[in-house]
């Protein structure tokens, strides 16, 4: 068998889908595997599993992000890195994120199975905390080693119940303590690839099997507090109120429709997230807390929509007597992935007769950060009906199996014209 | 001392309403003295000692209404009741249904101080549930003596937390089994008063003392269920969005706008409850429930303002991929109070020289529903501020002791004008 042929197994590949998608499964068929609870350390532990039996060498960093080590030729040579995360939103599915962990443990062992030795050492890695959770800080694992994340803004920080971060990162591996010793030298890595599901609809509705991101969207997050006043809302006549939530309903439909009116089709707005004070049937609302989210693949699209925002929430400030608090919670730049990577994952899809299409990402994901350390680049599978964090999520496994050979086949393109 | 001459002792009438005050005070000055819960039943427990030291015959229903009865000179004649509720809405305040309770204890001191005794008996009431409570049934006790609430409907009722609600019943002297035992026949009662405060601006705008309720608002409620489809807020375009916040933002300021814009300033529509499902920031909610809350000093009012609410709907659910189902949950007619009785509140503030204002009680009472057993009446005290359902939630004291003295003279001369 000469390396051109060599494929992945699907078989093999499916079979772990099923066997990893049970950690965290629910009554309602959705995964409940967000980072850090017991579902999602078994899932850590499954994983391990899995690359210890490929004799790889695992190693779990400060920020317990899950690497596994295939030693190269060439021992002066730089790693090639791939993979993706195994947490999940609330209720999520099984192909977000531990798609492309599972991917990147087939294309090892294929390699293993196959007896070939790369010029690169390759590392897979699954990150710790891509998704929201209730710590309140997404892909937590890639801004680790990335140095986004420093020692201090892990301090002190606790979910709604009051358990530390550390207490939990301590849990699963990580080591607060000595936080910034995540952080990986640009000289340790020489590409990074990531497979990760679509969830959209771009390449199912153009029937194509293999997406290649150009860029990853921005993402920008405000807490907005609106203020108003609690009153009985039987004996409080419709000119003395100071409803926070009927403000609230205004900024809500405001977003909206700036976002949808923006030229760019890859402007969104949401408000995923509104909890209600006091929340009773017959009290006013004197509080409203909502986390609103503005995405776009250029900063000035993002820019774009705050602008019109402001401007609304100056209007509905002038017009109803409430007050608004904005707090930015995260503002991630759009990041272009590397030409050079680009080139060669279509490169590699064209030579194995693939048709793929180029896109920009509108989710945000570990490759963003990545993007700042070395030659990023990625990989999207179709999602069926564009559906995902959500039990339905699911994708074709012609398609995986598909995207799992363009990505092997690109990781040894790169580690034949890499030099560094 | 003559009759006339009677009145009240505010000094007395003052500390009462800062010791029951205590009972669920909150850090942020605020009553939590929700129904059933262990703050409560102390209350209750104060209550029944201040009724214990004026030795009246002390009852407690089977509702866990708590009766104090003194006995007239006319064993054949039914009593006139008088009194209100001592439970609180979540970090409520000090005065809504206490008051209307302590005035009526006062009343009865009074009377056995200055040793005066009347033709009917009397009985003081002081109803459970009045507020919303985590059982889902306010006016719990006026509808429980009034047939308006069955053993039926009490069965299986359950809080949040999985609470019995014939548990917390039983645990507050009340007698789930027997609960219809609770009904009292119209022929027992000569008529019922109950002194409550305005929450609202009309008697302290006007500058006047004494209000005298004309009728009480009815209240119709609905629980509304908006269903759009989880999704994730970046991958997915805003025109494939399903989202059930953006919709749920369209029923909240129809709801408003329809109430604004109606001719009777005494309409007013509520969503003051609204949860949002998944609630977290990067996936579309599939699903909002809310509480709406529609009040109306007549039917035809609600009606209209329902009527509207509907066309609205319609086209909401026309324009948006949803789905909105709703479920009526309380639909309390208008309740006007007894004629009678209200021209003897009227001449009784005259006879004491002080001004006094007719108006409707734009939120529910017990006395909404003793209306429908016996000839009743209802006194307001301004509000200050209008406020009420807050821990700012006041009351002069000067206005206090009027309105004690009023309700005092309105008890003494409606036991000499009935005959029955």
């Amino acid at each position: 068998m000469t390396i051109k042929n060599v494929c992945i197994n699907i078989a093999r590949l499916k079979n772990n889908i099923e066997e990893l998608g049970q950690f965290g499964k629910n009554d309602k068929g959705g995964l409940d595997r967000t980072t850090f609870t017991p579902s999602e350390l078994e899932a850590r532990d499954w994983l391990k599993k899995q690359l210890h039996a490929l004799k790889l060498a695992i190693r779990v960093d400060q920020a317990a992000n899950i690497w596994a080590k295939r030693v190269g030729q060439e021992g002066n040579l730089p790693c090639i890195a791939f993979g993706s995360h195994i947490d999940t939103v609330p209720n999520g599915g099984k192909y977000d994120g531990a798609l492309g962990v599972l991917i990147a443990l087939e294309v090892m062992r294929v390699l293993e199975e196959n007896q070939i030795s790369t010029r690169h050492p390759l590392e897979l890695v699954s990150f710790s905390a891509e998704e929201p959770n209730p710590f309140g800080l997404s892909t937590f694992g890639s801004r680790a080693i990335t140095k986004k994340l420093k020692k201090e803004d892990i301090e002190n920080v606790t979910d709604s119940e009051g358990t530390k971060l550390t207490d939990a990162l301590k849990n699963a591996g990580g080591d607060p303590e000595n936080f910034e010793k995540a952080v990986r030298n640009p000289n340790e890595l020489s590409a990074f690839l990531e497979v990760h599901i679509e969830q959209g609809k771009r390449l199912l509705n153009r029937s194509i099997p293999v997406g290649v991101v150009t860029a990853i969207t921005g993402i920008y997050r405000e807490e907005i507090s609106v203020y108003g006043e609690a009153n009985h809302a039987g004996t409080t006549l419709m000119e003395d109120r100071k409803d926070a939530l009927s403000a609230s309903s205004e900024i809500i439909l405001a977003l909206e429709s700036i976002s949808r009116n923006h030229p760019s089709n890859e402007v969104v707005g949401t408000i995923g997230k509104l909890d209600v004070f006091p929340n009773a049937p017959n009290i006013i609302p004197d509080k409203v807390n909502m986390v609103l989210e503005i995405r776009g693949s250029t900063s000035s699209d993002i820019d774009e929509v705050l602008h019109e925002l402001n401007r609304c929430l100056v209007k509905i400030n002038k017009s109803r007597p409430i007050r608004i608090e904005r707090k930015v919670i995260l503002n991630q730049s759009p990041a272009p992935m590397d030409e050079s990577v680009v080139q060669t994952i279509q490169k590699s899809a064209e030579s194995l007769n693939y048709p793929s299409y180029m896109l920009g990402s509108m989710a945000g994901h570990d490759a963003t950060h990545m993007a700042s350390l070395t030659k990023s680049g990625m990989l999207f599978v179709p999602s069926l009906e564009g559906k995902s964090h959500c039990p339905e999520e699911e994708s074709r496994m012609d398609d995986i199996e598909i995207v799992a050979n363009v990505l092997l086949h690109s990781i040894l393109s790169l580690d034949k014209e890499l030099d560094s």
